[in-house]
């Protein structure tokens, strides 16, 4: 790797020394890198020719090249100033500007010399394509299986039957907590497909994500698909969009509790914004995670994300909805996908599956006819089991009560009125929805008569139960809502 | 300034070595700081004191101790692991190490020896404490304006009539940005409050957030309240937290673009729940910025700053409703308030005052009787001229139409029922809003019948005027939706 610093000691404020103070190339030195100061950055074309080439020859560690140099050269009267930083020169400076530099061609013409000289790589790539080709064919003859991996990391092809090897779930099977669901779906598909690799931000043990066939990807393991990204979430991200941009066969993951998207919301932003699809595995998810208290509980991280354009939200309540994710989040290459997963162990769930996580919000259970229940009951993630629990205890008193699972809303926003109307039918205005997270955004779907219960205040330290009991998300209360509206 | 750097070597995911290359005391000399080395730090006492003596002994810049320990000193079976950062020793292991220490007391005892020690402070700080109040007795005597100044920065208690300083406006003032209105304020307020500062994250001549009658806070000029943090967004809402936390007079006040609070979210999250009534002057708040394109247009931030506990997000549409986010913003000491200001000028609005500000929603016209308008267009922001053009549109083809301003949700949420039923009525389902951002959240006030007009993808780079008519933020888009209601 070799990276250009541009430094020339101005920033939009003014000069750089009002507001930074740090050696630079120590810095870069205290990090690891190998660093080359060149000094005459505006025209010192043989010292910078000279720096690449002293860069390429070090090759234990990547190369900082400093080039310092004047900003907006050339311009005679706002060479060296902030004013070149921010906005343009202006019609007449540039026109000072060429003069001074002796450049006589017209706008966005490029003389022929520069033309002819950039050309000649023309040939220069179509014979190194050629050639790879050529190598390509002939390692494909001799390693097929190998050579019908790397293809597919290149392509994107995911390979047949691919979604088989996810795993479901029957209601017997034992409750637990969807991150650790979610590391069984991480194992199963790093095993079929060829490009799925990932790590945590130093919480892999708590997420639950080590990829137990393989080893550290470190300098000299570099066929391991474990990553080991350190505290560094923001980074984490950008190196999670570098990969997926690099090729569409590449699928990587990665993770930290869901609250410390606050750090790395920026490279998530850019996820979404270059269509990059990263898959964040965001575990403790919510006042559930308990004792850490509330710099660690997410109460206004769903919202926020189901905000941010292309980008699916997810908050899968058992297995089979955790698998489910996982489905749609490695198909969708082109959309980022957020998994909420819980810390404390939930229960699987009569009603959930696959296909209802592929329609966003589905119904898992209904003992009304007609499309006319007296009641619908809405939750999402670890809530879906409280509304599921509300829900028989109305069916006891005599009421109809459908309960649906909202697992992702933008996928829901996408299903045909018809779809939407079979699950949240327009005339049904009694509705209740429970989520251990921000209210906000739920109006939308309980609407002006509905009610929406949750928490919209920062949470407390205690263990789970307590918190939830604490904070009002329980049964009782999505019965008492639900009666309110009756 | 003295740091103290815990070099044990252990991460949560196992030793440092995984992720972690950089050299530490290299790095913070790059920065400029002074850095010593304790290496004994599990029993060095003697070294420890050395290195704090010789800390203090260097005043021109900070001191970075680096102690070496071993994590988990002195439990025999768990000392120098990963087990011991994040989960607790267990009865058994801290028996173990309580024998292995040498510590014969009980859980929670403080040994008379240690209790003695210590208590020797008590006189001590009693002393320090009555010598400071008869040196600033005597200080208040000589200099009793300056005397006042350092009360009020103290207590936090304003000046007697500090808010008529804040600019008013009339519909016949000249159009402007807000972020320009806001400067006035800015500048206006720091006439008057005395722990008045702040500064932006080299952004100032576009946040516009320059204090005229200072200059800049540097080393050598500490009396002045510009501060300059370069592109250093999280420090930048984390040193504002510290100034707001340490005195409950110094109100700091922080800037940038609004999408770049992506960079800053984990140190606005610790505002809110630390109760530090943090000021941030966010402009360039939405694709009426133009030119910078997507990565530089909020879309979901407004959003997800209403999803936040105790946070105040306000969007002001014009000088009156700035002076009254301001007004409001300077008062809330233990809740940070956000506003969102326009790069673009507004025009000054009939109807807007700061005491509408203060209901967070209320109508600016209204040409209809007996609480029963034909129909509620709500705007915030760059788009309240638009909902109050829509609403003469619809005024002319004889419709009764209410104009309502949302510039701050928390605040109407706080209002009595009666209050929000006169703004908006229960009965009246016919409902726009209009806001150039995500239509995420508006469903609750719009309500299941009503309309929201927004931007819910990422924006483009062009002309403001061109972007608005593209993503239909337009008049005419209010009065179809308005006109589809009725």
């Amino acid at each position: 790797l070799i990276a250009f610093y541009d430094d020339n000691h101005i920033s939009i404020d003014g000069d750089t020394e009002i507001a930074f103070t740090e050696n630079v190339d120590q810095r870069f030195e205290a990090l690891g890198w190998h660093v080359i100061w060149v000094k005459n950055g505006n025209t010192g074309y043989d010292e910078i020719r000279a720096a690449i080439k002293e860069a390429k020859s070090v090759t234990d560690k990547p190369t900082l090249i400093k080039v310092t140099t004047t900003i907006g050269y050339g311009s005679p009267n706002k060479a060296n100033s902030y004013s070149v930083h921010g906005a343009a020169l202006g019609k007449k400076e540039v026109e000072a500007t060429r003069n001074n530099l002796g450049w006589p061609y017209e706008p966005f013409q490029v003389p022929e010399e520069v033309k002819s000289h950039w050309s000649r790589h023309t040939p220069e790539g179509a014979a190194l394509e050629s050639d790879w080709n050529a190598k390509f064919a002939a390692y494909e003859k001799k390693y097929p299986e190998e050579a019908a991996e790397l293809k597919s990391i290149i392509t994107g092809e995911l390979p047949a039957g691919w979604e088989k090897a996810l795993p479901t779930y029957t209601p017997e099977s034992p409750a637990d907590a969807t991150r650790n669901l979610s590391q069984q779906c991480l194992n199963a598909l790093a095993k079929v497909v060829p490009g799925f690799l990932g790590g945590s931000a130093d919480l892999a043990s708590s997420n639950m994500t080590l990829l137990k066939a393989f080893g550290d990807f470190q300098k000299a393991t570099p066929e391991e698909r474990n990553l080991r990204f350190g505290v560094r979430e923001h980074g984490m991200g950008a190196i999670s969009n570098g990969i997926c941009l690099h090729s569409p066969g590449l699928i990587p993951y990665c993770a930290t509790f869901f609250v410390f998207t606050d750090y790395m919301r920026g490279a998530m932003r850019i996820s979404a914004l270059s269509e990059a699809g990263v898959i964040y595995v965001m575990t403790h998810d919510s006042i559930g995670l308990g004792e850490d208290g509330p710099t660690h509980q997410p109460i206004e991280h769903l919202a926020s994300f189901r905000a941010m354009p292309n980008t699916l939200m997810f908050r899968p309540a058992d297995g089979n909805e955790t698998a489910g994710a996982y489905k749609i989040a490695v198909t969708k290459r082109k959309t980022p996908s957020i998994l909420a997963l819980s810390r404390q162990k939930l229960a699987q769930l009569p009603g959930t599956s696959i296909e209802g996580v592929e329609k966003g919000g589905y119904t898992i259970s209904d003992n009304s006819s007609g499309n006319k229940p007296d009641v619908i009951l809405i939750g999402t993630g670890s809530e879906l089991e409280i509304a599921a629990q509300a829900g028989e205890v109305l069916r006891k008193e005599g009421k109809t009560v459908r309960v649906v699972s909202f697992v992702c809303w933008e996928l829901f926003d996408e299903q045909s009125d018809e779809y939407k109307e079979s699950v949240l039918p327009s005339d049904v205005s009694a509705r209740v929805s429970i989520e251990a997270g921000s209210t906000f955004g739920w109006g939308k779907l309980v609407g002006s008569k509905g009610k929406s219960i949750g928490v919209n205040s920062f949470g407390a330290s205690a263990p789970a139960p307590l918190l939830y009991k604490e904070f009002g998300i329980t049964a009782e209360a999505v019965v008492d809502a639900a009666k309110s509206l009756f």
